[in-house]
């Protein structure tokens, strides 16, 4: 019992004493060297393309345009159902990526250093709401985006991150956080920042008015702009927190549409998974239930370092938006996850708490214990490929997970 | 007393129906039709130079030599002591300004239209933070600041305003509740969200890379940017309030480090005037309450209209900034103040209290009958020309205007 204190501790402070940095960003092939052939990296556990559910296989397909593997969405369906294609998780490679989460070799990606313990992460760029790859969109529009992404908008802002020797990420989420931002399905006031930081900066070094002026308005079109910068950040701080023998604590949360995945310090790259749980929440008009993909995505990284729905109350307005309650009962939800970890982060406060510490490293021993299982704050995809998203709402990481990672940290200890 | 009540409803639905717009950025000249000789207007209620605090002299002294009627300090501070100069308050000219409060001829001013109504109202660009004229800073570094902004910023931002057809105000400032801002002591998300607003059209009307870089990086580096919007855009929404036969709704509320002054609608411009309170708060390091000016500037213009103070709730972070108490309990300033208005405005909500308004309206009447004086977030300026901010608190506004205001709508009823 001793030891796995002692290794809890340790991995609190790794987490703790992170230093993330985003330093650039690059077409993911040229990052991720494993990253080539006709691989397409996906979000949550290992799966296979029969098991995909509707809108990773509609991403799938659209990937495989994007990269012209497939002159077409119908040649790209027949091409994955062949085995053309090679599947791996983001997490495999350094990386994480939102909802269907898919990473190509063509894809810009942002660049997070952990400057504390020089490892980096990954994750592509929000493409806003409205018809998106990520969830399970790929029509031209869908498409034309990306190659945009790709041509434009990585370049430019490529230039202006490497202008700065980065933008340290730790105080712009801090900020966010006394902002109402939970950094989950809230990121209006951490992407504002973000442009704050940048636009001198990309203003200086972009030498066309156009692609100046088309880049600034990505990204103030986008209040989640900054999702996918916050979770390469908790990817780079969750790494060098793996393989602490004996420690409890969850270094990732992600699922794939199908299933839910967990891995802890003390077991390193072992996942322990589950059938994904429905999110409960708000629907767009026009769509119910009915229409709902199961949760998906490896946006869940925020939540294993704090954020999302383990800091609800620093983010009264979310509560209301993913149909978690009155939003004067959004501290609720952070008293309970308070519950399940092992220490607050005294970097990232809430005012509203009287700048309590968001709760910070994920012990499943307390999950299985307590009966409380992770709170997630989460979009809502529809089940069909090439919809979109058609809601937000609240879900539950599924308890089995954990007792399942519990019993193989118990037989880990006892064989040695 | 129904005369009364139906005037104050009079009064709150032409606040509520407001429609204020940023619509341009023009030298003061060119707006205010009696902003010409040598006339400074300044803060507050009515002053001659010998009742004038330190700063606000200080301040006088550096927009008389910024105009070139005075080669230096010295010569300016004779100029000003012989009535060389000629001064007025803002508030007889539709406009307002922070603390001191100084516009002058050449200084650009913020343009707010009330569309609803048609009526204009001005403020200057805030400074940003350290050594600035609104806190009776008058150095060459201050008034290098003020031709840059005459010189450059101004001209750039009012192509990129003009190219919007204008800013819609209203959002912004629902989005900032949303986000923590109160709109006095912190406008960090609204001057973000400004920056969002003015960037792409920014770039796409500045053709030097030099000035755009440096405009932008003057808002991204200023929290407190978009308080002077918020004060233009007050005192538009509050101007067609006035002169509401028998209203008791306070139209105005500002100091000039001297007194503080009230007016109410149903008394159109009279002055109800008191000695000026300290305000009570944290100074920052080096600094105490012996260094600290009473409380100045028109800035109280953002609590006529429910903000500042009054929001208190949506921004729990600001209670610790100026010293009121615990963050988590803001929320007793603003229901404290729901007892002394006629409403709450639907349009601008606390996501902390469910989404209530805030309380909006001050009436004189309740103000005396309870004896709660209006509570106004406040930065707190040294006592000595030319030092600059030291602090910033809460402040009491002085229940003796009130009272006089009271009486006076009562004699004016009677003798009718």
């Amino acid at each position: 019992m001793r030891l796995i204190e002692k290794a809890n501790k340790e991995a609190l402070q790794r987490m703790l004493e992170a230093e993330p940095v985003l330093s650039d960003i690059v077409p993911a092939g040229e990052v991720i060297s494993g990253l080539k052939g006709r691989r397409i990296l996906h979000a949550g556990p290992p799966i296979g393309w029969e098991r995909m559910c509707g809108p990773m296989q509609g991403a799938v397909a659209g990937a495989i345009v994007f990269e012209g593997w497939a002159a077409d969405l119908d040649a790209a369906f027949k091409l994955a159902a062949e085995g053309g294609v090679e599947f791996h998780p983001n997490h495999h490679f350094d990386a994480v990526g939102p909802m269907t989460g898919m990473i190509t070799a063509s894809m810009p990606v942002f660049v997070v250093e952990n400057r504390r313990f020089g490892n980096r992460a990954y994750c592509t760029v929000n493409e806003g709401l409205g018809k998106v790859m990520r969830f399970g969109g790929n029509d031209e529009s869908v498409l034309n985006r990306l190659a945009w992404l790709r041509d434009v908008f990585g370049p430019e802002l490529a230039k202006a991150i490497r202008a700065r020797d980065g933008i340290e990420l730790k105080s712009i989420v801090a900020r966010g956080l006394s902002m109402g931002d939970e950094l989950h399905q809230r990121n209006v006031a951490c992407s504002s920042i973000f442009l704050r930081e940048i636009a001198p900066s990309l203003a200086r070094t972009c030498g066309d008015t156009d692609r100046l002026a088309d880049s600034l308005a990505f990204i103030a079109g986008n209040d989640q702009f900054f999702l996918n910068v916050a979770m390469a950040m908790g990817k780079a701080i969750m790494d060098p927190v793996r393989g602490i023998r004996g420690s409890t604590i969850v270094t990732a949360m992600c699922r794939n549409g199908t299933e839910f995945g967990i891995r802890t310090s003390g077991t390193e790259d072992r996942w322990f998974t589950a059938p994904v749980e429905m999110p409960e929440g708000l629907y767009f008009p026009g769509f119910s239930e009915a229409d709902a993909n199961p949760d998906m995505g490896d946006s869940t990284i925020v939540e294993t370092i704090g954020l999302g729905g383990f800091a609800m109350a620093a983010s009264p307005a979310v509560a209301g938006f993913v149909g978690a309650g009155s939003p004067s009962s959004a501290a609720s939800f952070t008293r309970s996850m308070g519950e399940i970890t092992a220490g607050q982060n005294p970097e990232w406060t809430i005012p509203a708490l009287d700048f309590a510490g968001v709760p910070t490293g994920i012990d499943v021993r307390l999950v299985v214990e307590s009966g409380l299982a992770p709170t997630i704050n989460t979009g809502i995809a529809h089940r069909e490929p090439g919809v979109g998203q058609v809601g937000a709402g609240v879900v539950k990481a599924p308890i089995a997970c954990f007792e399942k990672a519990v019993l193989a940290i118990a037989e880990e200890l006892e064989v040695a």
